[in-house]
């Protein structure tokens, strides 16, 4: 273990005295959650130039490179990561999730190249194809043989997936299936491996199989399936288009500069019947359609819902850039001198300065939450897995179903979550390291560039929170569904009662003389975590309930109006939803923690966690009378003091993430210490 | 005027009827303000070739454009705007920011190269040097005949420009001073115009002039003068660096690939004394230092202060870029349909989507407000200016010194508050334009990247809030300490009051009392002009008054930590200060528009800036008593509802900015509108 870089001090003053390192270790080991053992091999065997980047250089020369990498890559077996074992892959699925969340400290136009490749493409072939595409793809897949394409979105379609326009005709008479570009729009667009590498493509597309023979009344008679995907080969060994396919190149990007996205039309391109990938719905030889998923509906979500993994890593991904933006800004805070106190010769360092604590440690600590979130929901990723693989069932049971759309809600609000707050977070370092954050050496602002559109591609941010919303309100509407009447009538009384207790706190102000009265419990009960808890999951409940009632007068003339007149409210209940959700899961990795110097310091850090979340979103906790003016503005007070407490552990918190010192050094910036008037 | 672009209706549906073409031509006059003419000339005569930018090609190729197009743009006569008359500029000075602003719609690293040739080093030579620095230079420089840099940041000082390390020390013997970067962190460092093209650079240094003979006692004794800026030759005429100058190129960064930011370290460089920019502290001819100005501090900020159109520009530049975001995402969004409502065969257009209208409205709103207030602010630069010019006083009075701090003070909190605006607004505007505003022909992705390091240039945002809480502290104490004993007692009395009123509700919820029993009350208060000022004055009247109490309990051993423990506090204050004066500049642009559609219209505008700018705060104004729980409530009612008022007229109100057509058709977004399904 001694050539682990974490434990590497070099370069990093003061130099932690060994206590300090073993409370370093300590929330390494509970940060690193389950796949420990995959991070350290990671952590020692994968050089800094195996992922790094090379910001500047040419598109065409990054574009080289990178493809280059994902070779390289694929040789040391990367690429193999979270196939099934029988076809040549190894580890678990969740593996794979956190190989991408390793990855994303280096270049992340290395990382989505791979992601295409392996998650992606691989992906589709592998979640949706059955033993026959297995076996013919996955293993050249695997090694970087084949190169391919994701090809969902359409220049006229990008979040409304079940609307592409890209048709696939089943033709009875050759056998074969006719994938078609009907309208511009219907083009292809943004998909990675099109440009340069792609030599085919899981296309998305409406399928259409004309009956077969006489039908009876009442049967399916539409010939329209719904979106599935068809392997469709897009360049031939000489990397030239294939007959009928038009590939265009999208060019410069506002960042991803390694990857080659491009756009793809096809002109009735004819492929064998078995390129459908038809795990859920297959044409059978004698031409007719087959799919164990009679609804159109439920076929097509269930199809996506197995694509799930690709949004697990996007914010995975996304996470750890954030957290090497931390590593970075936190090391440059805690050098860089600029002022001089009064009194005093020496400039302080900035990172003593509370608006720059401010700036940086919440966030960190809000990274800390994010990582413990993003452990949990990866391994609930694996559980369904394994008990999918374990059930000899070919189409998963009502049961699996409701947990596997409660984990696509759950990773939906994550990516959103994890996006936007990496890119928050990563601007906020940029300002943090002054000019020179804006140099390329220093890494910052092509990450910058890079995670930009993460917000956007894997499903749009704002899409996704909808998302979350409409299983939030589905769920609710079940339960009431299933509630018997005294139970309706017990829940809408307790609702009722809230509501007057609310009305009557507007009106006379009794919160504020209860807390008149209390001043004392206030203030002890900011760092209890019960009462923390109570905060965000009182929110997610009076956000949902509320709006389902607003939800529930709309009619059948209105209802677009009313939804719409509400999707202010309705976002916010998914995000108080997906709030709760981290909060449980950091609450779960504390406790899971040793008794001792690491897990008191990690309580800490979720404490500011907890309350820079509440003061965020303070207007909403006092205008429902979940806090009091006076618990509010303590709660600030709070904050302050965190910052300052946390503040001489901030070097060895972004230690935690256990981001080899080898791989951050050349990202580390040259503070030219070399100065005059600098005594300390 | 019918060769205007404005006027040009191809390309926007729905088309406009004349009325509304009226309505935006009155919101475009009174957003125009004060140099419209200049405006209108620039946006009939510039065709977009000459600001455009070619994002994605190397950074050799971008510096050579920029370079070329920043000498086109002088032969043009736009690179003597603001400078002296005598000497052969044009225009007045004000006029320069308005034409900075314009060009800021073009290719921002061309924008900044000329800031840096015709702003900064133009600026510092002609502000601080006198008749014979401005014969010799002026001219070239405005030709761009003679390219310069204005090196003020060094490696270990961007912030603390007072202690830079470079020293200028006069040499008695040879009548020359001597330019040294006595350390590595005295590197002049992100210096435009010194990787490639610079000339010359405007150095700013340590002056050091060791006295001349006998020295009396009690006189001043000490040879540092502290900074002042002398011109040092760094390249000769074949562009190779001169001797002892070692030049470095900061190479590849965030954004700004046109711009050829470089290093410049001096070993013992020798120019005559007569390169002394001399205009606030001189040399004589007998080597003797002189200076109207003793205070070596109040000479500092005074030299500083002559160079607050800098950061004019650079918040005018940041809001214009912000103005140009919104117009590609609103058309975008007005034309983008993604999801059906229930029972319609056709896809909405995004922008009827509350959530798409909150996420573009409310920026759309503050950019209105941005303009006005930059308006007021170039404007009020060109009084002072005009004061300072008719005087015939070598340095300024009292007074104009204390308007002079005056409008430093604002002017560093809008370039602060401007350039945090356009880096959030351009970044929702690409979120709003999902992956096709990732594509770089599209815009908005390089303007973001580019935008970024306005942030820090021109002073480090959070930096410029201090100093603008700085100056309000100060005039607050210098106000207190005018107070006679009556007038003390009286504000104490009232604060006193105050406080209790304020404790008092705490406890009793006295407000909420009243909330409860006038209701109707709160409702109509909401688009009351008086009610939404009380809101934005009682906020900054009540955070400096705090803010000034937690200061005054420091003491001289504990300063530095009551003043740090404030921190936040006080960068509220000043927060709640600049949205103070750009609320009344909105109101004032308001008051002077004629009775009309338009006005009503713009009326509208604002209320959603005011009420959006309450709601971002709403946690504060409820803590503090300002607003109810149930008017927080309605506030966010009322936004809903204006969204939706304002929906309709969001193209006009984009064109309202006067963004010629043609500069903006490059970058609107080709939709593939051939689709299926639409019959819209």
């Amino acid at each position: 273990m001694s050539t682990t870089p974490e434990t590497t001090t070099e370069n990093t003053p003061p130099a932690p005295a060994p206590a300090t390192n073993d409370v370093v270790e300590q929330m390494r080991i509970a940060l690193d959650g389950p796949w420990r053992d995959l991070r350290e091999r990671i952590r020692g065997e994968l050089p800094w130039e195996a992922i790094s980047g090379t910001p500047g250089e040419s598109i065409e020369a990054q574009r080289e490179r990178v493809t280059r990498q994902v070779l390289a890559l694929a040789d040391k077996g990367y690429g193999s990561i979270g196939f099934p074992t029988q076809y040549g892959g190894t580890l678990d699925y969740g593996a794979s999730c956190v190989a991408f969340e390793m990855e994303a400290y280096g270049d992340l136009s290395l990382l989505i190249k791979n992601g295409v490749q392996f998650g992606l493409f691989g992906g589709a072939v592998s979640r949706l194809g059955t033993d026959k595409h297995l076996a013919a793809y996955v293993p050249d897949i695997m090694s970087g043989k084949l190169m391919g394409c994701f090809a969902m979105t359409e220049v006229g379609h990008g979040s409304n997936v079940a609307a592409v326009e890209t048709t696939a005709t089943y033709d009875a008479q050759t056998d074969e299936i006719v994938v078609h570009s009907p309208t511009v729009s219907a083009t292809k667009t943004y998909i990675g491996n099109a440009a340069k590498d792609g030599r085919a493509a899981a296309v998305f597309a409406q399928l259409v199989v004309p009956s077969v023979g006489d039908v009876a009344d009442g049967e399916e008679e539409t010939p329209s399936k719904g979106v599935h995907v068809v392997v469709v080969p897009i360049r031939d060994e000489d990397g030239n288009p294939m007959p009928g396919v038009t590939i265009g190149d999208n060019g410069v990007k506002g960042g991803l500069p390694g990857v080659d996205n491009g756009t793809i039309a096809f002109d009735h391109v004819c492929v064998p019947r078995e390129n459908l990938l038809d795990k859920f719905g297959g044409i059978d030889e004698t031409g007719t359609y087959v799919s164990e998923i009679d609804n159109i509906n439920r076929r097509f979500f269930t199809m996506l819902g197995t694509l799930v993994r690709g949004r697990v890593c996007v914010g995975g991904g996304a996470g750890a850039a954030a957290q090497k933006a931390l590593a970075i800004a936190v090391r440059y805070g805690e050098q860089r001198r600029q002022f001089s106190a009064p009194g005093s010769p020496d400039e302080l360092v900035v990172l003593d300065y509370l608006a720059h604590q401010r700036k940086l440690l919440p966030r960190l600590a809000k990274s800390f939450a994010l990582r413990f979130t993003q452990n949990a929901m990866t391994a609930r990723l694996q559980e369904l897995e394994d008990a999918a693989t374990s059930s000899e069932k070919e189409t998963p049971g009502a049961d699996h179903e409701d947990a596997q759309r409660e984990l696509e809600a759950w990773v939906a609000g994550m990516k959103a979550q994890t996006t936007w707050h990496a890119l928050d977070t990563i601007q906020a370092c940029r300002e943090a390291c002054g000019g020179a954050g804006y140099m390329a050496t220093n890494g910052l602002t092509q990450m910058r560039a890079d995670i930009d559109v993460f917000a956007t591609f894997e499903g749009d941010n704002t899409v996704l929170m909808q998302l979350v919303a409409k299983g939030l309100l589905t769920e609710y509407k079940d339960q009431w569904g299933d509630l018997d009447i005294a139970g309706t009538i017990a829940k809408v009384t307790a609702q009722t009662v809230e509501g007057l207790v609310e009305n009557t706190l507007k009106r006379a102000g009794l919160q504020r003389l209860i807390d008149g009265a209390t001043p004392r419990n206030d203030e002890t009960a900011l760092d209890s975590r019960g009462w923390q808890e109570s905060m965000f999951s009182e929110r997610a409940s009076h956000l949902l309930e509320t709006a389902a009632m607003r939800l529930r007068k709309a009619g059948k003339s209105d209802g677009f109006a009313v939804f719409n007149a509400a999707q202010d409210h309705i976002l916010a209940a998914a995000k108080a939803d997906i709030d709760l959700r981290i909060f449980e899961a950091f609450k779960e990795g504390l406790e899971a923690m040793p008794e001792g110097e690491a897990r008191k310091l990690m309580a800490k850090v979720f404490d500011l966690y907890a309350l820079a979340s509440i003061e965020e979103d303070k207007g909403w906790f006092i205008e429902h009378g979940r806090i009091t003016t006076s618990r509010s503005k303590a709660v600030t007070t709070r904050i302050n003091e965190l910052c300052a407490e946390l503040r001489p552990h901030a070097v060895d918190l972004t230690k935690a993430f256990g981001i080899p010192e080898s791989w951050l050094e050349n990202d580390l910036i040259d503070l030219g210490q070399d100065r005059a008037g600098v005594t300390a």
